[in-house]
C-alpha cells in the first residue's frame, strides 16, 4: 500500500501565470521541494484580467492576485510568503524558510524587505507608471507614485548588492525563500526594463548563479 | 547551574515606540509568549523621525521602519512577521504561527492579507492623506494615493467581517498572528479616525473580545 505509486498524482492545484514574477516565486519552490509531480498548473490570464473577476475574488483569493494554492479538500492559500511556508514544511525538512528560530526570523524579514524595496515596488510601478496590463485591466493609475516606487526598487538594488557583498545568499549562508523573492523582483525589474546597475557587480553575479540553478532555469519567465 | 534565574535578565531589545500599531504587535506577540523579562524596549520617537536618520536606516533597519529586534549578538530582525516568527519558535511550542503545514499556511496568508487590506493600506493613508508625523518627517505626500488606500481599508473592515462571521478567529478556531495584524490595524484605524462601519458586527465582537485579552489589554495602545 504504501509504496504504490501508480495512484500518485496531483493533489495540488496552483492558479498560476507562468512568466508572472510573483507565480515565478512558487513555481521555484514546488521546483526546489520535487514538488512538480503533486501539482498541477492552472492558467489564470493576467491580461484578460481573470484575476480581477468578482468570481476569482469571492472564491479564490480575495486580493485579486496570482498565485494562489488549491488543496485537494478546497483549502485555499494565497500570498507568495504563505504558500512557500506550507510546501517547504509538508516534508517537515524545510529548506527554504529556516529550521531553527534565528534563521526562520532572518529568512522572514529578508524575504519581506525584497518585496518592499525590490518587488512589490517594481510591481506598483508596473501598474502605475506603465501601461501594465492594459486599458482593461488599470481602471486607475497614479503615475507620481509608481515612478517614486520605480526609484525606490533602483535604491533596493544597491541594498541588496551591499548585502551580497558580505555573504553568498540574501539571507546569509544559504539559499532561500529570501534569494527567490529577491529573483522575482529581478524577474520583474527585465519585464519593465529596469537594469541592475552596472556598479552592483555582487548583485549581478549572485543573479548569474541564480539563473544556472535547475529550480530557476527551468521556469518560462527565463525560457526567451 | 540550570535553574539559576538570579542572572536572567532582557537578552532582547525591541526598538519600539509604545503606541504604535506596528511595534504594538510585536508587544502583543512578546506577551503571549511571557517573554517580557527576556526583552527591553528602547523608544525611538517617530515624531522625530528618529526612524530615518542615516544611523538607523544603516544600522538598525534598511526599511526605516519599527520594530527591530535587536539579538544579545547584534543580530537584528526587523519586520512583524519576521519578529514573531522568531518569538514563537523560540520555545519550541508555536502558538502564533501554526504547528503544522496547513496551520502555518493559511496564518501567514491571513497575516498578509490582513497587512495588504487593512494595515498597510491605513498606514499609507496616515502617511500620505492626513499630517501624518508632521511635516518635518513627511517629506513626501501622494494624498491621492492616500484616499484611495483608506477606501480600500474601509473594504478590508468589510472582508474581516465575513470571515468572522464564520469563524471565531481570523486564521480560523484558534488565536494567532493573524488575530495580531488585524488588531493592529484597528489601533490605526482610531489614530486616524476611521470607524469600523457599525454593520460589521463580526468584526467589532471580536475585537472586543480581542481588547479583554490580557496580552492586548496591557498594551500602551489600549491604556488612554
Amino acid at each position: 500500500m504504501t509504496s504504490s505509486t501508480t495512484h500518485d498524482g496531483p493533489t495540488m492545484t496552483i492558479y498560476d501565470f507562468p512568466v508572472g514574477p510573483y507565480p515565478t516565486r512558487v513555481r521555484i519552490a514546488v521546483a526546489e521541494k520535487n514538488l512538480q509531480m503533486k501539482t498541477r498548473f492552472e492558467l489564470v490570464d493576467l491580461y484578460k484580467g481573470q484575476h480581477k473577476t468578482p468570481e476569482f475574488i469571492a472564491h479564490k483569493n480575495y486580493s485579486g492576485t496570482l498565485p494562489v494554492l488549491e488543496l485537494a479538500d478546497g483549502t485555499l492559500i494565497a500570498e507568495c510568503t504563505a504558500i512557500t511556508q506550507y510546501l517547504d514544511t509538508l516534508d517537515g525538512a524545510p529548506s527554504l524558510t529556516g529550521s531553527t528560530p534565528l534563521e526562520q526570523g532572518v529568512i522572514h524579514m529578508m524575504s519581506k524587505r525584497a518585496e518592499i524595496e525590490l518587488l512589490d515596488a517594481i510591481s506598483v510601478y508596473f501598474h502605475h507608471g506603465t501601461p501594465g496590463l492594459g486599458p482593461m485591466v488599470e481602471l486607475y493609475q497614479n503615475p507620481e507614485w509608481g515612478f517614486r516606487q520605480r526609484d525606490k526598487a533602483l535604491r533596493g538594488m544597491h541594498y541588496f548588492d551591499t548585502v551580497l557583498q558580505r555573504q553568498p545568499f540574501i539571507a546569509g549562508e544559504k539559499f532561500s525563500m529570501a534569494d527567490i523573492t529577491v529573483i522575482g523582483g529581478l524577474v520583474f525589474a527585465a519585464i519593465v526594463n529596469l537594469d541592475i546597475p552596472p556598479e552592483c557587480g555582487a548583485l549581478i553575479s549572485w543573479y548569474e548563479r541564480m539563473k544556472k540553478r535547475e529550480s530557476v532555469a527551468t521556469q518560462p519567465a527565463f525560457l526567451d
